[in-house]
């Protein structure tokens, strides 16, 4: 077996499996059971699920972080009816198009702060309701963490949930990193997702094989649910094994402790490089990803040594992403790497 | 934990992932790697998956058999393009209208013989060829073994190919249970889907916690596939723990013992209750379905002890599925239990 | 100018538009006005077509059939939603597919009687209702007048409103043409598609140059109907052309002039050729459409004379429509060509 | 009959049918023909449609602005690509969502001036090719005229069709105006399309009552045209009737002469109004638009004695539309009539 395994900051996605996980999928790994969610396990797992963000929740499970987006997306929204996002969201640059192809909605971007929506800005995308030429914004779409590694305060949330209700719109949050947002901001999940109306609650970046929740905070939501997952393609047959991803997440806090311990490591890293001349951190640090401006001399030197993305080609920015399985080791290897890299540049 | 976990005969997805599957999961469980499939391993088991099908084969792996299905349909079709299917076919009856409302294309079903097409009905579908008012016919998707437990022979799969050929058309094997045919037709893989351009190469089925590959045979659709599963949200970030299970499931001819066995337990169970009066087997049973007629009266006291599935409620026909798991306790025990609710019911 | 024009009976699509649309496209052609259909006249010839059908229905114009079909589809239904229809109705075989791809519907299939549903049929494809694997209906369509130029009477109508509304679905009616429906039942439109939820009434076949109503019985459905016909293309700019059209059409009692003309021209030609030796008339005549079966030996020389279809290649089935602008000396030259070419053909 | 008619400068879609066009309807309206398009007469214009901009071109009559685009962008895309436009395209603004919903493409904008593209700009969004995570530019979309009134030289298309070639990417240009471009630029149609590959070419906003050409100058893009319209919902069955518009719109030159004189009509109204105190002209006029800012106060006495629309309500940002029916008494009196609404706020 060959992997091409140096460990390194790509993703959160390029971590293992956390071995509570696997045990998981081991235990419930016995005997028959309905497919497609419809075991009692299963129901239970959702049920605890849904009961992290609040009493009228429910869960559903899917595949991919992909899946989660679109699904809410089509399960909110009609085909006229339009997503204010941030220009930087998942949804917008990393999703092949789905959102407007599979989803049916059109996203009216804005250009955030490190990744991050105001009210103000939304209103602003909140134009010719009522004039049949213009798709009718209808849902605002946050990610939480961004993709740029930083974080809404609870009240931000809870601003733009106002915001968005105020004007009879609905209130998404991608939460492929809801984990390490809350893990950071010190609240449960629900508060991190403080008055959303559907949630994408990542797992598998937070140590699972393969699994994300879908929790509608809003009952209407729910009604008609389970067809558009199906016929989304996002509806698991053998579905206890997803549920059983869950079912260790939220066990003993897991979904904290490995939120947190990625967490630590990015600080540790921002912390380890941020005074070594010629490394510029350019996002604050908030969450499990650093992102930082390195002379392009040194930076596919250190990518083969420890891989990693390069944000922002033009700007030289790259991405650092530690995960649940980043040890202090790497990140003091890589500190180490970097630090080399630019003495050996400046020379 | 509460499965509830009553063994019996409700579908070849109720059955447990086998151990050599989790084991391989567990072995590619370590260190850090590239996601979405761009690492050195899943590509080499891409491509072992591949050489079973052909020298030109190409292999992708996708969450579930609607995926694989439709991920398919839209790799082929344009969306003008129809689909000459069964109407008894899993893309017909059982994806939500994926293959419509996700795929973009129409359907032209024809009436099967137990769940199988004639080169003879897919030729009377083909027509209004350049007619701008009616759709184009450009895909033949036939089932192996079909939705009714029946199989092609391996002539029958080539004469559909070459039928499908001759009109400029492709051939698509929905082969959700592929394995099963093959085993049951002492075939390689390949045969099964002799001249297919297109195959759903299931896993999920045959003992995988939940992973199917797409097997392009016809190069030209492999050029733009890999946008096609990423919008259609069927790529994995953490793809090597999909080739892990098809690592496991292609290895020591894990694919075929698995399904060897399932078929084997079908037979069994056929044998067992066809000469129980007051049952009827209604379709040849050549893989791991057995399907039959009960009275009414006898059905659901039978479920309650060994879940199984209603086929046809106005005819009383059901469906025992076996699988990879079941044993010859769980065939001795459903016949017995058969046995004894007709004795019952008779009199 | 070389128009193709030997007159023949090949579709009322062939006929050219009544004097009195164009009298009254030419009457609104004068100032300026707002575009889309926000003018006083278009508003005030909605109301009317509306009034046509019901004190709460509402009227928008579209382009044309497939329009006024997949605009009503789209508007009713979501996207796991499905319409039950006759397998020979417009929406099912001549609409390229727009249906399923552009509504984003499954049709679901009846084998009608001339074209015709029954409350028995309609409701042997409700079923696996709250089955997350399967489309759900939500709708039935019915054509009145039928693709085989039958009729529903009003209580049938009636009957299959109710069957559908029993089982919360919709009614829709393909009225392409409508008019030649309620012209031959005696009855105002609103009864030839009486308990509909929305119908498509169709003008182009009756006279018009290009138009057809959306009628909404169905206040529901009115409600974002705008956004939907925008998107769906439907929308002219220059509306008060569409509207001036449907002005004439309205006014007079043109719509029931030119039907009951049409119908009249049918029933003559039915009568002057059914006892014509070789000529069989295969389908009730009840509207402005004759069928017939021919030895295929008489079908082509006598298109050359008069254009018609063959309807149906392999049964010898021909279709002769009549339209608005159809005479009688048409009628009675095709008539005798029909005799002379079958004597000829018997000699 | 009451049209809501003071005359105005809201559109050119405002304004009535030029009497050539209706006379021209009239005179095809003679005989009966075969349907979409499928006759002789069509055949010729369709022709000489073509030839106006190519000899390998073919030309294909459509309804209306929205589906001339839409499908173009149908039939030149596959559901992962993406057209890069500017922002202020009516592809991106006032199509509700149809090119994304209907055509599936995601559209890249691009902040133009004064509504143009670059060439510099269209390469910034040529970004991230052969990343299955993102949509795959495969057209550029420009406007001739662009929204904003302004033009691009003959020279700025070449460049823009040969920076898109060169990125093997095709280039659309919506020419709802083009005929007010040409007559602006003083060159024949194909040179204001330059090097395009597929042009909506308008005629309902030059006086047409309701009917565009898509031009394909691209072979490859005519093969499967046919399907592609249909399934659209823009095939019109008494096609001769869309394309006697044409055939009155190339003959004598009227598309050249009526957008002249919309021309003149907009550089004569922005002449009287450019020296009135508190009027200031935003935008080049170089076709039938003058975009100008007024103090709030008097925008809404003038619109209701002319009606306009405000095109940018936070910048008091109007727009005034010339058309082929703009008089010379139009202009003088709503010339006169903003110096005197001036004069009054300013008093």
């Amino acid at each position: 077996m060959s992997l091409n395994a140096a460990r390194g900051f790509a993703s959160d996605n390029s971590a293992t499996i956390h071995p509570d996980v696997l045990a998981a999928i081991a235990r419930v790994n016995v005997g028959h059971t309905f497919g497609y969610g419809h075991d009692d396990y299963t129901l239970s797992v959702e049920a605890r699920v849904a009961s992290a963000f609040g009493e009228h929740a429910s869960a559903f499970f899917v595949f991919n972080g992909t899946g989660a987006n679109v699904v809410s997306l089509r399960a909110a929204c009609r085909r006229f009816e339009a997503v204010i996002c941030a220009e930087t969201a998942h949804l917008n640059v990393d999703e092949c198009g789905a959102p407007e192809v599979i989803a049916g909605v059109k996203l009216l971007t804005v250009t955030g702060v490190d990744g991050k929506l105001t009210p103000e800005r939304v209103e602003s995308r909140i134009a010719r309701v009522g004039d049949e030429h213009a798709v009718q914004p209808h849902l605002v779409s946050i990610s939480q963490c961004t993709e740029l590694g930083t974080l809404y305060t609870v009240s931000e949330v809870r601003d733009l949930a106002d915001v968005a209700h105020s004007h009879d719109l609905l209130l998404h949050v991608d939460g492929a990193r809801l984990s390490n947002a809350a893990a950071a901001l010190g609240v449960p999940l629900r508060d991190a997702a403080a008055g959303a109306d559907v949630v994408s609650f990542g797992g598998t970046k937070n140590g699972l094989l393969g699994a994300e929740a879908i929790v509608l905070l809003n009952p209407a939501l729910a009604q008609d649910f389970l067809y558009v997952r199906k016929q989304s393609m996002q509806l698991a047959s053998k579905m206890r094994f997803l549920a059983a991803q869950f079912d260790a997440l939220i066990s003993d806090e897991l979904w904290l402790r490995s939120a947190r311990h990625a967490n630590t490591m990015a600080a540790r890293l921002a912390d380890a490089v941020s005074d070594v001349p010629g490394v510029q951190i350019t996002r604050p640090v908030q969450a499990n990803a650093v992102f930082a401006i390195l002379p392009s001399g040194v930076i596919e030197s250190l990518q083969r040594e420890y891989p990693f993305y390069v944000w922002d080609e033009s700007a030289g920015e790259v991405r650092w992403m530690c995960s649940w399985d980043t040890t202090e080791e790497d990140v003091e290897g890589f500190a180490t790497a970097v630090r080399d890299a630019l003495a050996t540049y400046a020379a």
